[in-house]
């Protein structure tokens, strides 16, 4: 294992987008960003190297945990804590949310047959789906357990949140290879698989910086539209992905999941639901697909709904108090608008 | 779904079997007790009947949690919490014992591959393995979520326990197929997959019941003890298993688990050693192997040991105010030593 001892890696893919769009001065506030909070961030990071005993589900959560991740929820919980004074225990309540994400990794990868993660092999094709499902168990556990030296609703709100996630993967699972293009299945999905954690780990470091209730709660709806705008991204990405993200194109497509621009494309030519239905049934997608789905324009739909969403998430970010947590907390929201992978 | 409207089934395992034993005494007290708390016993089957939403994991969830169980887990609680004055949520919290139990079989099942359950096709089997690992985490959820009716403690406690049997089921996923008696590991995984819920049962009813810390701490002891003895009598049982149990004889060993008899067996002649571990991969139980392990009486020494533990049960629930509760408990620890089924 590798010691962190230099700030981790955490902004940079998201200040390189920045750069790669042309938004070189968004790019430095991202890197300066993660200097001020760089203690905090390595700490994180040596407690994520540090986690779990010697059986073989921790080999199986570290498999996942020890790839470089963008650690977007405990940056938010980070920042969110430092609009207030930061109360001890900050360090584990952000690394709460990286482990609750990390554990529904682990289990959707094994309900959804996932063969690859992060641009790995995911851990259940090296050791096993029994060991990825204990793995998340423990990754759930020692979330709560983290959550807990925050106040105390930070691990009560935790609890509904994971349930929130299990049901929406559950609801997911119910509709597996059925694509419909129902837009309340779309975003009952997002909401409880991503705009539920992020409301969270904003929530969680309000409640962490002694921040009242209602900016408790302006930050929740902060989070829930970041949370819907980086979907919103990750599907647009989905759409045009490579080899090299460790996806295919259309992954979640092949997976029977609905994404926003297959939604907005079958909305805008309904001509084209059977054809992708047949693609979530296992037929081939067809470079003449391709372009028809295209045709619609759906891809910069979907951009611009995540920068609806982003706008939203600013919108709230603005009734917080002013300073550097505030303007990074927009910032972070302006790398998720932007991002490319 | 039945609607309970007299008392539940529960006690009526243990006072049958207690009447086979010729014990019908004990087999009536069983019967008085189950009347005496059973307004909370109806309470608690009427939630379960209830419980959840109509998801397919919903469904794989409630398959396994509508069938008739002993309930020893919530009675448990209950009973200690009448040590005290029981205070609201006692029901909630006598609940979340018999879904994390549940939840840890869902798993377990998809863990070892089982196919039968409480006599019945298990969950897996009706609704696939990922149903089955989404049932239980939403068991889990809804557990913590019973919890917190109680005072914190409760809460926190079971978060911990739920972290214990995580582990101990790793530890024995590591070693699957491995049959190496070693005891250290045996006690190991009986203390994390069944003593520490029981633990858990009785002190969550204890602060429910608002006992002070050496009382709860007296009941956690007679916890874990009642869960070893719990354990061994189901060692015992799967030693001489018949099909209208729902399971083969030699079960845990044909999945490879240790189980108290057969380590009794291999320490005292040792030349059965290679001949378990053959079964636990997959060779046929002969009944010359049969005769060799009878041969050394370890099945006797098993129920020897659940009485030991029964009697340190006793032992520290002697210490508890005198009343109803307690002889309540007593005859609990009774009824799981005598059990034959």
């Amino acid at each position: 294992m590798n010691e962190p001892t230099t700030a981790p890696v955490v902004l940079q893919p998201l200040a390189a987008a920045s750069r790669r769009a042309g938004l070189g001065e968004l790019a430095d506030r991202l890197l300066a960003m993660r200097d001020w909070v760089g203690d905090e961030l390595i700490a994180l990071e040596r407690t994520l190297l540090e986690l779990g005993g010697d059986d073989v589900a921790w080999s199986a959560a570290r498999h996942l945990l020890h790839q470089p991740g963008k650690r977007i929820r405990p940056l938010c919980t980070l920042l969110a804590s430092r609009l207030g004074s930061p109360s001890d225990g900050v360090v584990g309540v952000a690394l709460a949310g990286e482990l609750v994400h990390t554990a529904t990794l682990l289990h959707d990868d094994v309900i959804d047959l996932g063969e690859l993660r992060r641009g790995a092999p995911a851990s259940r094709m090296v050791y096993g789906n029994s060991a990825s499902v204990l793995a998340g168990d423990h990754l759930l556990v020692q979330a709560l357990k983290a959550a807990r030296k925050g106040p105390p609703a930070v691990c009560d709100e935790l609890i509904d949140v994971i349930g929130k996630m299990v049901t929406a993967e559950a609801v997911q699972l119910n509709r597996r290879g059925v694509f419909d293009a129902d837009a309340d299945h779309y975003w009952g999905v997002i909401d409880g698989k991503t705009a539920a954690l992020f409301e969270w780990a904003l929530r969680a470091g309000g409640h962490l910086g002694g921040l009242n209730a209602e900016q408790v709660d302006a930050l929740g709806t902060a989070g829930v539209h970041l949370g819907i705008c980086f979907q919103l991204v990750d599907d647009a990405i989905d759409f045009s992905a490579s080899d090299d993200l460790g996806k295919l194109p259309f992954a979640d497509l092949r997976e029977g999941k609905s994404t926003y621009p297959l939604l907005i494309a079958s909305e805008r030519d309904p001509s084209l639901l059977p054809r992708i239905q047949a693609v979530a049934n296992g037929d081939e997608i067809t470079d003449d697909l391709l372009a028809a789905i295209a045709a619609t324009d759906a891809l910069s739909a979907t951009r611009d709904r995540a920068a609806q969403a982003a706008d939203r998430a600013r919108e709230a970010l603005r009734t917080l108090p002013e300073g550097r947590a505030r303007l990074g907390l927009i910032d972070l929201v302006n790398g998720a608008e932007r991002r490319t992978r």
